[in-house]
């Protein structure tokens, strides 16, 4: 039998992931999605890619067509989200809320974002392979930021024998969002690498709330950049260690962490067309005389956000983690 | 009960894809993968996406490792392919050839690839869309060629109210193949689009054979060009009538025509990422004063090469042509 | 001794590429350049590419600019241009408009625009190659559009053999200006060929003007479409002869017609990247049973634009028609 | 009067950069290009964009071709080079190498490169910003690397007060030369950042050179990625300080540093396409709590090859160092 799941905010690059996912899904059927903009138009007439596969129409984001879900993803902007999930949690429906509304201490989240938390309630924040348990348990899972993932998969295992990191990453422009900017425009990106909010970006502080548990010394610094291309984080980790490490003994540490973790892949290389349209998450390890270089590879639209809220939907329904996301990546 | 299948030449990039396709296919399953130069090696590590996937080894392309397959897919140059069709046929193994040594009869293919055929057969061209009832009974299926895919689904439905076609096709240059040339150096490509075989193509061959049966008179025109991208064929179709059509006459002509083909699709606007990653022909109807002009688009990979084949092995088994292949496009 | 010039809307990519272009030539120099938008502003910091190569800042439209320059180049949106010649040409300014306002005659710009035309004055159009001697007489140069300079070059030297020719155009999106759209952003470009206005572009109807003469019964279709890349626009004549030419004659034709053409080149391939940010048309000719293709190449804002446009100011003035021209095209 | 200036090795992406910028240098003609290879042939067959610029056919590297010339350059790979610069030395004609045989002092070199240094003389490190007078009295100068010129003008005027660098760089794909491989093969860059030499590119040793002399303890670290595009080196320098600085303060450091170097321009953000085909360097400079962020762009093949090679030579010859290179970038 199939459950019921609904999408608020489904017009983004996001929420059309998480309709091209879902309907993959053996024991999914998504019987809502909604979005202001566009409530009453079909949903293929936006997401032209699904034609065939979905008979929705956008709806008004208005819990009455929530009844029958279960589980809801939260698709919107944030200071947005936190209109709809408690109401939803309210009525019983596990959220997955891919917004940054819940992903970090509400004085920490108000200081960072600008904006007053109306509604906050404690979320388990969703990066799977740290905190399953929690997710297993929780109503509202916070799924991580793009680079957020990207990042702390890469260092994770290492962090406690770190004291320095820098994060140099590299991402697709679809993180950008849908919506035509100056920044989003093409002749702006071909033939570039564009840094951005070079030293203050938001999701630093995602990356430094997971690494401290490890290691409440660690230095974390944190540059992102776009690259002209749609899809992908590429992570370039430089990690600068308290002792001295071999390669051997590094790659040990990663393999037993990540041992039942079926979306983290070791690989000698990475190449972000190794990961396009998966879950996964690959990583390659060097050292060099001065540091240790973890370079992680995701799908930002997947594992950097609907691919893993999916995963971790499946873990708070207590189902086999991958159900839905147990496909190959699209390479070349 | 799964059914065994096996693929020769699985070190390219039609090898990587169907490998990528077959592994979710709830009815088969690989046992064995051929690659003269790389025997003896994991596939994974050739085809590093597919870590995790498959704990196949490569091996030599000898007729007993397929003992217990019932299909067997080529996916070697031409000229190499029909060094094994036979000897599969003979053991009663179904094959789809995705070279082109059986797409065109015998005198026409050793005058166009201008190479001895040995070990003809007879087989029937695999445009699912055009030939399902053969394929049905097929022992041996062509599979088509990635522009004809294209051209022929693009104007097969208006072909008999047609005097000339023009195709002007424009290709992601994964149809070149993996080995490294001149023609797939990055500066050589980047920031253009490459016309080559301007007026020779070898593809015009199959259009023609596809389209005569239609309309004997129809003059067809060819140019193939690559263009900056590693995936799809957007196909733009000149049509020029010999009676005056309504569009909405055409588009009823398209629509009766394609009602029974799930892989095909008329969109009001096509773009490759609306087809990526799948099996999908999308097509758009344009009329103008002079023309009529059906742009389709596929993706050279799939619908153009590892999807159509495994479409047309699960028409050959009676199955549901979709098994397999019915999940959404990589969009964007 | 440097002659003064003045920009008309300067803010733009044209009027970039006016100002790169117009910094190296040996006679004049840029003494204005206006933006309704932008007045105030220092122009460097809207086209940082020119740090610390001019000075200006921007000023409004206003004449009073204009009193020490001989020449003007209106690079404004057309409707907006027609505001502005009638007065420059008044005070004795010479001037090259990059708009489409007077590319056409008056009745048939206003039914092709749906605009009245105010202001309307008879002009010359600028393709310089076909109309030098009228170029070097006039007040008012016409400078073509972007396509019709590719298709023009392309075909009007075989013009009066052919019956019939299809132009198949491939574009850069920097055509479509600098404001962000749905149409330039980056994940609908990327990894696609987008056709649009697919049998109704207006620049048909230069097309045919310029060709007609050649050969009052010529049937022209013309589809324009972008590829993944800023700058360049690839030209694929399709050419049905009336009469049978070896390809020998044909290059002989092109040969002879453009015998004193210094920016056109018959290569044996043509390349975006051989004519990148240098106001060369490359052409190549290919004979198949069916037809003749001509090929041309060229960037889109240069020989299709700001560099045409120079060329065309240099002829007017009675000077070398390279000056500022005659520089190597940037490869790769 | 113009000199004449040869070229050793004329058919790579430098050489034929070398003859783009030369043709407009007023002081210099090109006499003579060698290739070992291409002898015999139309320089302009091999360099398609040249056509019609040079008459010249490629030569053997003979010296006697070299007769007339005072200057040479030579744009072979490492270990060539050395094979002509001492004899061109020997008859008096001044070497700008461009490839890396003179760039570190012969024990380093031989360990860096597995080489035995045949021929080894003393040069001048040409990175023209920081070595002009030794290099205006130099007979010999040795080319800096692409991603050194990035990283050392990114960082030398902050360097003493720095405590560690972690250099993360992106360069487009021209770097790795004209001839095929897999690593320039179009599917594997494509919608990827590449790292590779993670912890150990040779280039490391030229950063190293010329950064300690500001400061001894400098700890530096240096990753190189490709990323999909031709052109173009970001440098993303992540500088820990030794002591606290505001930004105002190194704004204003930089800015004394560079005050006479008309090539490297300080803006409030970087974009390689601001400096496209030119010489460039643009640098912008951001301040976090934890670090300085210096980002720098070059083209790799101006700034970081041949234009910087032609600057030099400028110098050494006594001219203003813009000769031939005063002319804006190529943007978008």
């Amino acid at each position: 039998m199939t459950m019921k799941v609904g999408v608020i905010g489904g017009s983004g690059y996001t929420g059309g992931e998480l309709l091209r996912l879902l309907y993959n899904h053996p024991k999914v059927e998504v019987s809502v999605v909604t979005s202001r903009k566009l409530a009453g138009k079909d949903v293929w007439k936006v997401h032209r890619h699904l034609k065939g596969f979905y008979d929705l129409k956008f709806v008004e984001p208005e819990m009455k067509y929530f009844e029958e879900c279960d589980v809801a993803f939260t698709a919107v902007p944030h200071g947005e989200a936190m209109k709809y999930v408690p109401q939803l949690l309210e009525v019983g429906i596990k959220v997955v809320d891919l917004s940054a509304d819940y992903r970090l201490p509400k004085d920490v989240y108000e200081k960072v974002y600008g904006l007053k938390h109306e509604g906050y309630v404690e979320a388990v924040y969703g990066l799977t392979e740290l905190h399953r348990d929690e997710i297993a348990k929780a109503n509202l899972v916070a799924n991580p930021g793009c680079y957020p993932t990207g990042c702390i998969l890469a260092v994770a295992p290492i962090a406690k024998y770190a004291e320095r990191v820098v994060f140099d990453c590299k991402s697709g422009i679809t993180g950008a969002g849908v919506k035509p900017t100056e920044f989003t425009h093409y002749p702006n990106l071909h033939e570039s690498v564009v840094p951005y909010k070079v030293t203050n970006h938001r999701h630093y502080y995602e990356i430094v709330q997971e690494l401290k548990p490890f290691n409440s010394e660690i230095a974390v610094s944190f540059t992102p950049q776009v690259f002209p291309g749609s899809r992908g984080i590429l992570t370039t980790s430089h990690i600068f260690l308290k002792e001295n490490l071999s390669l051997e003994e590094i790659v040990r540490i990663y393999e037993d962490f990540y041992r039942d973790c079926y979306f983290v892949r070791l690989q000698d290389e990475v190449r972000l067309s190794y990961v396009r349209g998966s879950n996964f998450c690959d990583i390659a390890l060097f050292k060099g005389e001065d540091r240790i270089v973890a370079v992680s590879a995701i799908d930002n639209l997947v594992k950097g956000a609907s691919g893993q809220a999916i995963q971790n939907m499946n873990v708070m329904m207590g189902w086999d983690e991958k159900l839905g996301l147990d496909f190959p990546p699209l390479f070349p």
